[in-house]
């Protein structure tokens, strides 16, 4: 720890390739807007926090060689980066608050020369990524104060390092209470269709010297049945304003075995993941993904020909399931719609 | 329908080999008790009533070329045959029952020559295959008593016509449904790690016309939560003297998930299934499988070398979430203790 998931280098975004992960630890250099929502698109940078910042830097791709000489102009081209950008995953809401702070941004310094605009806008990008790392370790103290000594913590899909710039979400909680001396250790989800928990969040883990124990999503119950889970922390891709969280497709699922076995089930987000704006988990869209992704592995095929799939890419879990949301400004608990609000905007 | 999942020809048990399907229908003849016994871990013959059948033959392959002459010896024959084929999967009690089945029989016979006894085996073990086929029609029709027309039918794993010499338990009641006009789909689990629902539920289902959709495991919550699941039907490994069910890793989960949102849960098996000998599902013993299941994916490396893996093939679904088990004698209700014991040895 920290892993470099992110980086600005040189007018170019750096990322780790996560689609190698865990075979081979490969980087990309992004120098255009197409280039980076390509990588959002196909996975190769992922989670929330991660895209939240990705999209802000991918303004900074799309504008920085603008050849503008006037506000309404650069605005065009500003808005049309932000459109392209919005149109690549639909559910995290982080891309989205970063989105609204670059438009923010620019429409503050409007007064300004177009040089000293494109400035302001790399530097806005660079204090969200900044924020990142700093609401990482916040998110993580808090949530550490949680953990016991000997906690066998459940999670699913990654929740790491591998989502934001420095600590992670959910992770972030583990290796913080590490750190703290406390012997804590991971049954990770493998997570179908994609595989994050059996390719990120096991690499991550064994990383940073944190015992893990890989599964299947469907040995998760009998595990809580066993006895053998003490917590779940997960992250979250979005959180409605009565606290319902849409995440990984299989939370739900978590949930309710959780809630059935009397196993705390927690998530962990920053507030930007917090949409106050839409008032149920009801109304947050989910994505659709490529049947590919269950007919095929590898791209050999495991199921028949013609067979119709569906594969939504995140579920809602209902605030009633949630045992606490972990934010960089403290531990919330029910009733999340008083809860929620107490943050403010 | 049907199709020939097992079948015995000129001495030999043909067998379709369940690992090379959906791309490839390819039969593999055993003509030795080693090649069935093998056919049994690997998993290519599989599903708690074939267990039995391939039992029953794998027992007369074991000793149709003893040249024991007098009983005690062919006896001895016979265990080592029978401890062989118990050592190949723990938990589906039907191959025990079958193998106990072979061992009366010769018992019954001993007093006749080595010859009758070895033909008195291979008419036991065509027996066991007639009657398998027989209870898989009386299963169907009365599961199918329960599905009405337009039901949305949820399954896990295999428990169709390549788990019997017919019909199939969970998907022979679909089968006979839609036999009787009743419009039924099915909403079908990949079930990790090994596939089954995505290789071979898929396959058997469109083969028989029957509309389905392929879904990962941890996809089945969010279509119960979304109202998609009228019902959830699954076949048993073993049913405890108290109702509960040993059945592919997951299948709790979806017990739990049923019972979250009120959706009835049945398991579909063949008395030979149950085990009034073990009074708890905690006692049943659970194949662990090997870590490669998880890790691998068609021999390519998925997860980080050195991770720790927990691969159990079973789970317990305690009885309370069970609203009914589907036998051929007829569909028993909780209390579960009381309706087993009615159906007598």
């Amino acid at each position: 720890m920290p892993i470099a998931t992110i980086e600005w280098q040189n007018r170019k975004v750096k990322i780790i390739d996560q689609t190698k992960l865990p075979l081979r630890l490969v980087h990309i250099y992004c120098e255009d807007l197409r280039t980076l929502r390509e990588a959002i698109f196909s996975l190769k940078v992922r989670g929330a926090p991660a895209l939240g910042i990705a999209g802000a830097f991918g303004v900074v791709l799309g504008t920085q060689n603008s050849s503008a000489t006037d506000f309404p102009s650069f605005r065009r081209e500003l808005e049309e980066a932000i459109d392209y950008l919005s149109s690549s995953r639909p559910t995290a809401v982080d891309l989205f608050w970063a989105l609204k702070r670059m438009r923010n941004c620019a429409e503050k310094n409007k007064h300004q020369e177009i040089p000293q605009i494109k400035k302001a806008l790399q530097e806005e990008a660079l204090q969200i990524m900044e924020e990142d790392k700093t609401r990482s370790r916040q998110m993580a103290k808090k949530g550490a104060s949680l953990l016991k000594n000997g906690d066998r913590i459940l999670t699913h899909c990654n929740a790491g390092a591998l989502v934001t710039a420095d600590y992670g979400t959910a992770l972030g909680v583990i290796y913080r209470a590490k750190e703290e001396g406390k012997k804590v250790t991971v049954w990770a989800d493998e997570t179908r269709p994609l595989l994050q928990g059996a390719r990120l969040t096991t690499w991550e883990l064994l990383q940073a010297g944190v015992e893990v124990t890989l599964i299947c999503d469907n040995m998760a119950g009998d595990l809580m049945q066993r006895g053998k889970v003490d917590k779940v922390l997960v992250g979250a891709d979005r959180v409605a304003g009565n606290g319902d969280v849409a995440n990984k497709i299989g939370t739900y699922t978590l949930a309710v075995l959780a809630k059935e076995n009397e196993i705390p089930f927690y998530v962990v987000c920053p507030i930007s993941s917090i949409d106050l704006e839409i008032p149920s988990g009801k109304m947050i869209p989910i994505e659709q993904r490529n049947s590919q992704e269950i007919t095929e592995f590898g791209r050999k095929r495991v199921a028949p020909r013609g067979v119709k799939v569906y594969n939504p890419a995140f579920d809602i879990t209902p605030a009633r399931y949630v045992t606490g949301i972990i934010t960089e400004k403290g531990i919330l608990r029910p009733p999340y719609k008083e809860t929620l609000k107490e943050l403010g905007p």
